[in-house]
């Protein structure tokens, strides 16, 4: 077998396991990996930059941290290194393909752990969609059902993570987008609190927005945070640090939690059979482990006016993204060069006024607090379905569906996800655990929410799960 | 001498000290500040809301905090305790006089530590002024010279601790309000880092404003600090909490500090001797201390279009903040209820757009992370003056000179803090030390700003300056 296929189901620490003992070097795993990328992504597009002759030949001089030598993909989304393209998902940045002058802090970071650059995942433009599909980078498929979207926006790596090419990637999430992809491809996605993970030197922090990584264990997950996690220059929002490693949790004994279900739709539409068969068998073992489970969610979870308020406050900044570009690129941008539900965003955005904008943030404000306190009356942990429907089949969310109404691809969308976005909006850390698979193979995640900077709650309780019903050895049929 | 006497120049830490002994009981101590304001604040107009009957009743059964029976007052702007009316400093409120239904965080915490409320000191209108005049409450006056402002805008309480009518009162700094009174009246004013002190239940985190406390002694103020701060339920930013209390960093050594010295007005006007004369004994006394100071400073300091940014930011809140109260009396507000410049402000709220507002918002952002750099870079503290004038006779910003310029009392007020503000946006802890007095016996600070996070420094250095040229003995004349 080759070490492509013997590495393939390694996890990240597994791999630096590899390399820490001299078995092998940095370079043939990443060339396993560029080895994988070939063969597997024509069928999948999750890999649309890459940067392999340059990683390569850099590979065995990446720095002696804890992932050193570990092949990792960069999602397409804000996040720069130095040097290399980025697209954001976007037609005219596709084409321009801009070369980063810097590096983000968390990139920084990144090349402290070792881990090797081979390229970059897709996005849909700017992020906005739960499905990876784009007029610039076309439609990325889930390894478990080609016909199916991974989820987004961080579907990318999530597919490309499903697949085996590399043990893990990075991902952001502002509405969902790690959580989402991870659900639809059987991974472990973790949204670490909002201020977890530094937005520096570049990025505003209105858009609660965190960036992490797609795995499939948890202790890579764990792990990753550690060497990631922490305040940059300026950052405003800066969780509190946790007192001992992250990775000290996996494993680490959580005692009885006291979990409340929530199992309905806040939208009010019902959940599909097998959503609602995927969250009840993720009770029953968290009750079968020990934990306190009863049906309880926070009330203002039902409030569905905080999706207006948070369409309030991104739409003008969907509005300075376009503006951004256009001076990019020297000229307003044409049709089709930006998705039409980004571009009616944006021109939606120039019609709100400040008052309006002001009172949003204030309303979302007291929304965090309305939901912060249901955690703080006494409960640990929320757990509910991630999604309200199966990995949509691709082409669901059709930016275009009809030429007069351009919001329908975000409306489609937002049906998909009633569940993630609250825990941007309140900042809570939220992973998705993959606990049930259909009939059809096709996975089905559930999301498990702890109190605003508390990971600790989340890993300890991840891991007990992941040790009592392991999903690691299912993979996608090749 | 009677126990006002005896106990007027004592701090709170002593006061509290005769409680815990035994020696006097918090109703007498309270009785004893009560003498005093009624006997001194005629002439300075400093308590403008008074509940002391009820304060006498409930002094002796006070929890048995740090602070246990020490007498307090709370300044009359967004700090809600149950029961109690508060005005904002506005005519309508003033007259309406609404009783809240709920004590924020901050004053639960209070509360605990066996505070003694006796009541509210003056706040111009919604905190907008660095001085404390207002249609509502009239001029409240410098007990070092009456025809002279105690600074705003928590000018009240700068008042009532420099008159010595309590040790310690509640101020709020959302553009220097701590320690620009602080500077105008010779006491230790701290502003804490942005998130150190909870907004909740209620407090949007976009103002940038802090509360704490003014101060005669250092301690007093760290000790305050310690039974004070933390985050609360849904509190949006938050400091990273000390590795050890406040209080131990008092009379800590510092070690050799890099400090920098800003001796120029960056709005371009120059500095009053006097005020020359203040920053550059301090410079010379810190290197007398053993540290190193320097000419330098953070260059974006010199920038000054984030006062632009600070405009468009605040300007929609103020227009809420007219729309709560046209609210909360049931009719819009006729002229003669809202300062004019309020109003104008207001009014300019209403007229821009969200896309400005969130630029504005980005820029600071960008603004914040420049200036931090320059701490990131190696420099502990920065020294600057505190103010770019002597204690502006009272009338300085009427807020009516001129019927066509509604702004003019902004305008005017906005010349007289050219050094506090940025450090609002950029959330940094920064102190006003009361090292200087001119010949005619006027109090001038001088203003020392720590990195983000690092109270611990600012408590160690101002210490140390406290004990090498101390000030507490100065007091004003009778």
């Amino acid at each position: 077998m080759s070490l492509a296929e013997q590495t393939r189901w390694l996890d990240a620490t597994a791999q630096a396991e590899l390399v820490a003992t001299g078995e092998v070097s940095p370079r043939e795993l990443a060339e396993a990996a560029v080895e994988r990328i070939e063969a597997d992504d024509p069928s999948l597009n999750s890999v649309n930059l890459r940067w392999f002759d340059q990683s390569l030949d850099d590979a065995n001089g990446v720095p002696d941290g804890p992932f050193r030598g570990v092949p990792f993909l960069l999602k397409d989304l804000e996040c720069h290194v130095e040097g290399q393209p980025m697209s954001n998902g976007n037609v005219a940045l596709a084409k321009l393909l801009p070369r980063s002058t810097f590096d983000t802090e968390l990139v920084t970071r990144y090349r402290r752990a070792g881990l090797v650059f081979l390229g970059r995942t897709t996005s849909p433009e700017f992020g906005s969609l739960p499905v990876t599909e784009s007029a610039a980078w076309g439609a990325t498929r889930n390894p478990w059902d080609l016909d199916r979207t991974p989820g987004g926006s961080s579907g990318g790596s999530a597919a490309a993570v499903a697949k085996g090419m590399v043990p893990i990637a990075h991902g952001s999430d502002g509405g969902g987008s790690i959580r989402i992809p991870a659900s639809c491809c059987g991974l472990f996605g973790f949204k670490p609190s909002q201020g977890r993970i530094s937005m520096a030197p570049n990025r505003a922090e209105t858009i609660v927005a965190v960036d992490h990584v797609l795995t499939r264990t948890v202790r890579d997950s764990a792990l990753a945070l550690d060497f990631s996690h922490g305040a940059g220059v300026g950052d405003v929002i800066r969780a509190t640090p946790p007192t001992r490693p992250y990775i000290g949790e996996v494993g680490a004994d959580p005692g009885r939690m006291r979990i409340g279900l929530m199992d309905h739709n806040p939208l009010g539409k019902p959940l599909p059979r097998e959503l609602l068969e995927a969250v009840h068998k993720a009770a029953a073992l968290l009750e079968s482990l020990g934990h306190q489970v009863e049906p309880a969610f926070p009330a203002a979870l039902d409030d569905t006016s905080t999706r207006v308020h948070y369409g309030i406050i991104r739409s003008p900044i969907m509005s300075l993204t376009i503006d951004k570009i256009a001076e990019q690129i020297g000229r307003p941008l044409e049709p089709g060069e930006v998705e039409t539900f980004n571009m009616a965003q944006a021109e939606a955005g120039r019609t709100i006024s400040a008052v309006d904008l002001t009172a949003a943030m204030a309303a979302t404000d007291r929304y965090r607090r309305d939901v912060q306190q249901w955690w703080a009356d006494g409960w640990d942990l929320l757990l509910t379905p991630t999604l309200s429907e199966l990995p949509l089949p691709i082409g669901t969310c059709d930016p275009d569906p009809d030429p007069d109404d351009h919001w329908a691809a975000l409306f489609r969308a937002g049906d998909f996800v009633p569940f993630t976005p609250p825990f941007n909006t309140t900042g809570q850390p939220a992973v998705n655990l993959p606990t049930h698979w259909t009939s059809d193979d096709l996975p089905v995640g559930v999301q498990l929410v702890a109190a605003y900077g508390r990971e600790d709650h989340l890993l300890r309780v991840s891991s007990q799960v992941e040790a009592a019903q392991p999903w690691a050895h299912r993979t996608p049929n090749p």
